[in-house]
């Protein structure tokens, strides 16, 4: 079985034993055109402020090299493997023609013709424009959303093509998923994931927004869900979604899409003719890794952001929430997604600008105090705030330093802040009624077990561990096991190929009851600067500022 | 004329002309024994936390070294010399035998036996019994020191040995000032000067604290305050103040002290017989060499913490202020006394602690920023908040910070959050009905340009700069000049012989109306951590922590 992972700067591939999960070998390829922010490739054209886009062969180039050279280093022969999976970062997002040409091999000198990375913010005001509009007319996907959808999804970066290059926007007959398009190019077949549909295309209750509320936004904006419409589906897809607009028909998660094409199986040195499993997102993939997809497994992916994916039996409307998607995680469950913009990244951001001792002897220090040793306490919005709050104007606060404050002091704080802020998280899902049982960990801040240990202590909760290293392209093979039919269900597979170390961090409860009381101090924090009054005033005063 | 200012580190001396106040020449001494904290020259013995000493023998060797040194360095003959005058660090307090001998010089391995720095710290908890009992009891000197006093000053240093060596405290049968005491050396006579009795002997309306107070504090410190009493004071004292315990007779500022005695003549090459100006305080005497002793005319001594000083015809409870004391910096004016705990040591601290470029370098990226760009605010309570909280357990915040914050932002949050300090301080002065005219600086912060015109910016005020790098020393000899003769009042002489330019520094409309906006939000902040309810929790929970 074979995983890809699409990340921002490379793919990895790993090649997954079907009966146990062992990971038998992998291989990763760094994109050549890695994150584009400055200007195109060949035409030199300049982009604006806040661009990012992806090129697509370098997309095509992991499966060319990072899959035949992850097979060769498991030392199984290409024959052995019954399937594929793969899953992408999102919303990234690109436009194509009817049969799947991304746009920007015709036109590479437009800027719009190529695909908007996940990390493209420059759609900002055309998100605000619909949220607005949104809230105005009591859409009733909003609160779905926690109550704003983001510059990054399909309908604000569909609204800025449209609106700043009306020819791309009429030439696209298809806006379509990263994750999907690459589905498209492995099996000649057009599939639409109801992961991202749901996440990232506002799919909610068995439809996009209404044309009614998308001409109200741009009359030209009417008819943007049929460029999202497909009638096309693999074979062995189970239930089917939808009869809203342009007859959407969305494949579920664990689904087959289709099968490994000749032209794919020339690329990635596979058989042809071998299932490959509907598209999906590298969080919400890792799930199945992580064996975490039954009600109430919280798995949170800890990297430079945090992104919490978690089943449930109910449907809520959790304050802030990034999403909740019917069938979005695994079929028969709600899936919730969460998010906290800034973990590892404020870590990095102070050891780079203000510690000059490095993570290792920060935390080596750091880890030696007692809980509140430091006298202070932070709040984790240097990145804004997602969830709870939904609010990417807010900004970091710390509090409480004196003359003897040390680096590592300010370091443990800032780790204590993101615990915190992961507390927020955690109660507000169980205050909405939808219960978190279980704290899986997984993503690269794993490697740091003081800072587990930080999180077990604030969350009073034993926290389990993902055991790999590489969790999406593992769940994606996971996936694949349950396309190929090795496994009825991903539920199944998982629990099979998965890996989670329960209590793998048991909370002290002296540390827990001590952190409980900077707890408190950090929601009065919330509290009084949550409300952005103080915290926008400053970021208008710096707007203004700016040169 | 001669003046000697005895630092914390060093004593310096300068050699000053009479008619125009210029400094001809000057000499340092570094003390040997330097800031006493671990343990006793000589016997080894060891202090406890929060200890602070000092040696009379490093007094001695100033008057006997950096005092010849200056004058050899002016080029002038010692006999052209017509007086001397001093400044001390206060309270800089010992406990003598009732001709001046230094009890450490008796008994050198008693820790008790030796002078108390000003920043000895160790008397906390006998300064909060004091305030705690004089609020109680409501007595009337409290609202004179901003509703505290501190544990730097003589009462609570006094309390402190008795209590923890009542044998010292028996044969103490002096408690004197430093400032006091070295003029008692030079001239054979004690006095005691106006302005220590006031700011940090808690004299007000001729008496010190009654007998009954200090009873009910502890039966045996009743009679403390005999030890401060003198009924000898030198000639050509004018008025004369006081009729309390003890019989006390306080010498004003700018008052003859007495003459120069043979010894004292031996130590500093000087005639035997020069006029010697009556004892003062470093901050104190610094006025005159700004000729700031007018009414309203506030001097900030910026450097590692900052103190304001200002004479005024009206006497009001500002609250907050470290003392109001009549004639405490020139006769026939209430002198008022206010502080910033750190200012140049929270600069300092964050560039050994987190800015690895240096003063220089942030300094110059800061200053290129337009006021508000970094996006920041924050409070000045790195050392807590001496005006106008009087709250030594507040600490500091920064607020606003992104994963864009460099370290100049900070720095400059930083400089400008002592400047919101200081105007909030202005501020508080006014409202009480204390105008404040003329915001004067003088000290180390002065070589800071773009330092000096933010505080400039934000108090939407000129800035007048003391024209002196040795203010203290010049202030000394304008006393000196003074109780010479040679000026019939503080006023005249430091006219003559002080150095101020006016409006160095100019505010900037734009800069000032942005600073506005921004002091507002510093104003919030101020109430909102200013109750200490956050603030003294996470200090609370930092004492229990810390191993």
């Amino acid at each position: 079985m074979v995983g890809v992972d699409f990340g921002t700067l490379s793919g990895r591939a790993v090649v997954v034993r079907v009966h146990d999960g062992a990971e038998l070998g992998s291989a990763v390829h760094e994109y050549t055109h890695r994150v584009i922010e400055t200007e195109l490739p060949g035409s030199g054209v300049r982009l604006g402020p806040d661009w990012a886009l992806q090129s697509p062969q370098d997309w095509i180039d992991v499966l060319r090299t990072a899959v035949p050279e992850a097979v060769a280093a498991a030392g199984v022969a290409p024959e052995q493997v019954i399937g594929i999976g793969t899953d992408f970062t999102a919303c990234t997002v690109l436009p194509a023609t009817a049969d799947g040409t991304p746009l920007c091999f015709e036109t590479p000198g437009e800027p719009h013709a190529w695909p908007k990375l996940w990390k493209h913010h420059a759609a900002q005001p055309h998100a605000d424009r619909i949220n607005d509009l949104a809230a105005r007319r009591g859409e009733s996907w909003l609160p779905r959303y926690g109550g704003k959808i983001s510059s990054e999804w399909e309908f604000a970066k569909g609204l800025q093509v449209l609106e700043e290059a009306p020819d791309v926007y009429a030439r696209a007959e298809r806006w379509i998923e990263a994750a999907d398009w690459i589905i498209w190019q492995l099996t000649g077949v057009e599939s639409r994931n109801i992961c991202t549909a749901g996440y990232k295309g506002v799919f909610q209750d068995g439809h996009y927004p209404s044309e009614e509320f998308l001409a109200e936004l741009d009359p030209g904006f009417a008819g943007f869900a049929a460029k999202l419409a497909t009638g096309q589906v693999g074979d062995r897809i189970g239930d089917r979604i939808g009869d809203g607009v342009g007859g959407v028909t969305l494949a579920p998660l664990g689904g087959l899409a289709g099968r490994l094409t000749a032209r794919a199986a020339g690329w990635t040195g596979l058989p042809e003719g071998v299932a490959v499993a509907v598209g999906n997102v590298d969080a919400h993939v890792t799930a199945a890794a992580a064996d975490a997809v039954r009600p109430g497994q919280m798995v949170a992916i800890m990297g430079t952001s945090t992104c919490h994916i978690m089943p449930s039996d109910r449907l809520a409307e959790v304050p802030g929430m990034c999403g909740v998607v019917q069938d979005g995680i695994v079929p028969g469950l709600w899936g919730y997604e969460a998010g906290q913009s800034a973990v590892g990244d404020i870590f990095a951001w102070f050891v780079d600008s203000f510690g000059a001792d490095g993570h290792e002897q920060l935390t080596s220090l750091a880890e030696k105090q007692a809980v509140g040793q430091h006298g202070l306490v932070a709040l984790d919005w240097f990145g804004g705030n997602r969830s709870v709050l939904v609010d990417h104007n807010l900004s970091g606060v710390i509090v409480g330093q004196t003359l003897a404050t040390r680096p590592e002091d300010v370091y443990r704080a800032l780790i204590e802040a993101t615990a915190y802020g992961a507390r927020m998280i955690v109660e507000t899902f169980e205050k909405s009624g939808v219960p978190v049982e279980e704290f899986v960990v997984a993503g690269g801040l794993l490697k740091n077990p003081f800072l587990m240990q930080v999180y077990a202590d604030v969350l009073r909760r034993p926290l389990s561990a993902i055991g790999s290293d590489q969790g999406p392209a593992l769940g994606s093979a996971i996936h694949a096991a349950v396309a190929a039919g090795a496994y009825p269900s991903i539920e199944e597979a998982a629990a099979a190929m998965g890996k989670r170390t329960e209590a793998a961090y048991v909370p002290d409860q002296a540390r827990a009851d001590a952190y409980d009381r900077l707890y408190a101090e950090y929601r009065k924090l919330h509290d009084f600067f949550g409300d952005g009054h103080m915290l926008h005033t400053l970021r208008a005063i710096r707007n203004e500022a700016h040169p």
